[in-house]
């Protein structure tokens, strides 16, 4: 079994930094070079998902526990499933089931799960800070899966990879992020891991979800998508929140596809190897159309492959500090 | 551990046919030769759940997804509990914590969990039609656990093998199948079962609720209990559903119990050796008699045990292809 | 691994008595000896969780089922991590994902449970006597975790472990119970064991919520809490739950706080070494002051490590006969 841990264990490579956060909070935070040991242990970790028996026991004997105060698909079984195959042991703590409903503070809950001797706290809330404000207050890691429109860091971290992936680099390209900048916490960590890594990242969108504040950022901000569509390398299209977003800043459905869906007739203009992407769940026929979310130049399936080998690594890696 | 898996393989004795389905959609679609392939296949991981450590490694580091968009004790719990026996890892994904109240399609839904690296996606749907249709877009094995009033095959099996423990064979034998027929998955994947293994079925219930055109698939349909109580070797019970039957179809319980139910006096007038099945959960005292159920000659606690070798051995089969 | 279980097998020292129940439904049918024996086993795993690799085998391949039908955080989490630390499998049990909603009755629900091969069945009813209806209808374990107003039997096991912990004794001291205590299991379950182990217990509340019949069972009953503040060893103070109490029995939160809440103004006038408890969770400001909480003198977080220990103990105990 030590054998096997030393296999995969991306820490006997030759590393040109060694890695020293109990937490991943933000992407804004971390260091270009620590984004990139990130995505190299992720690397390493990639292959295990291709095996026979998709198991390390890197993590066995620790336990994650996914706190989620958000519904989520996507992000809580890649987080579970990621926990698993590093041979920990995953303990789901959702909203409704919880002393939460018996107004204990969120600080108070993570303190008592810490208690029973958690290593890894994985939080998802509405609040932007809640897992800043938990790493202050327990002694165990902490990583956040989204927290309120501030960040979602494995999030921006699995997109990286699989620019990365697709064209062997992230410096020097040009990425559009497209929607609903405003109220993204996707958007926000896409930013932060992109221009770290050297990209330019254009934030596209009607005025009222894509305000030109974020130029300040270091965005440029665009609200005319038809001016940028045959300069971008990287699309990553953003969700239509229906349930967050407010009449008077969304006129309608069939306008915002009009002048920012991934429409056909756009997708045409857009330069010939651009690649697609969107954090899901998609609105098939609003923000993009089908036939070009499943079409060849998609990383849409690829991101959510990569997102298991990404927060794989960032489990190992927060738990060893 | 290999030592393990050839001791509990049951591939390693002279089978019959070799199988070759990735997925169990249907009771339907399976040749009698399949069934009995499956049935054989759970007479030996029976004897797993009977031992002090109640674990195989056949399934190690392979992952099954429980996706269920329907309410379901027994079925979820005993494909969860089928899957830790086999050591695979189980994740739930229900739907209440899920991207599908984001308005996310059921095949976007399952291709992304697929993505994950998941072996196994076992689905319980409302729509009659759900599992074929998510067969047909992820390259993972999907088994039914339940799609609409279509099919429910695990509990068709699990009915044929605890007929089979107590008959020593299914062909020659009468099946009465007894309550809301045209609603019921259940019934429809006994009667496939049952025809293919050469057993006579019976339909019994109300016009309304048991329409006379069951008699095209093969099955007999009797309005009248009492007309054929003498002549049935197995009465299986099927729940009144009173969240689904609308009062037109339905004039009162006193009078279902009355005219179907299996009530003490009618079970004076069974075979002295009727076997008595109730996929559960039962309304004791509407369709069936309490003591009848609890009684010597109830299987009904046996099936539930069965269901669990029976999916063992689907799991197994399927995750092999 | 088998050196492992002999390594943390509690059974192996000359203990004073042999363990032969199968269930642990309350501390009301327990012997100081069996108090104790579940103490000192509990010591015994208290070390596993410090480990960096928190798991032994003692009960691998065993299964526990999670049937909660109350909210709870601390408990459910608790058992399961306590199980997974013992290499059981886990599976959790739901109201609102079970067939619970479909009417049937928890017996015939434990039943079902029972016939999938399950060892150990963790219940967490609104109904009082609802775990001792469950021992007397299944052959597989029961633990009470929480039945209506009766008993919590391992919270006052884990509060019993953490009081012993502090002081090195349980006997001869004097231990408050402050708050609602007619509805309270946790009250209940601490009167029967602090007796058993030889500790004065006094309940102190407003007499609508501290009936002086209790005095009956052996327990002091107090109105004021001031009267006896200064001759107390341990506080354990309740959670107030504004959910059951109705407002004839409790006039105002004020109120409460003033006459029956942990105030720093009353925490002065305690004895030097008091040792502060709270079942949790807490509403901090009303039945007790934040910064005595989280103080020097509060065995608050304590006892959530502590209950892991305990519920370990008891788990490989009743899986044991």
């Amino acid at each position: 079994m030590m054998l096997s841990i030393e296999q995969t264990n991306p820490m006997t490579t030759d590393a040109p930094i060694r890695w020293t956060r109990k937490h991943l909070l933000s992407l804004e935070e971390l260091s270009a070079d620590e984004i990139r040991f990130i995505l190299d242990t992720a690397d390493s970790f990639k292959e295990v998902s291709t095996r026979s028996i998709k198991k390390v026991p890197a993590l066995r004997g620790k336990v994650l526990v996914n706190t989620f105060f958000e519904d989520s698909t996507r992000t809580r079984t890649s987080f579970a499933l990621a926990a698993q195959r590093l041979s920990a042991d995953v303990i789901d703590f959702s909203e409704k089931t919880s002393s939460v409903s018996k107004g204990e503070t969120l600080v108070d809950t993570a303190r008592n799960i810490e208690a029973m001797g958690v290593d890894i706290i994985v939080l998802r809330h509405p609040a932007a800070g809640a897992a800043q404000k938990l790493a202050r207050n327990v002694q165990c890691s902490v990583v956040n899966a989204g927290d309120g429109a501030h960040e979602h860091p494995t999030q921006g971290l699995l997109d990286l990879y699989t620019i990365r992936e697709r064209f062997g680099r992230i410096e020097g390209l040009t990425v559009a992020v497209v929607g609903d900048i405003a109220n993204s916490r996707v958007a926000r960590s896409n930013l932060w891991g992109l221009l770290k890594m050297g990209a330019k990242v254009i934030f596209v969108g009607p005025s009222t979800l894509c305000p030109r504040a974020f130029e300040q950022l270091g965005a440029t901000v665009v609200h005319n998508f038809d001016d940028v569509i045959g300069q971008i390398d990287v699309i990553n299209m953003l969700r239509v929140q229906f349930e967050r977003i407010k009449s008077s800043q969304f006129p309608s459905v069939r306008e915002f596809t009009s002048f920012f869906g991934l429409t056909w007739d756009r997708f045409q203009r857009c330069k010939k190897d651009v690649f697609i992407m969107h954090p899901g769940p998609m609105n098939r026929g609003i923000e993009i159309q089908s036939d070009i979310a499943d079409g060849p130049q998609s990383g849409i399936l690829k991101q959510v492959t990569n997102g298991l080998a990404v927060r794989m690594a960032v489990l190992y890696l927060v738990a060893g500090v």
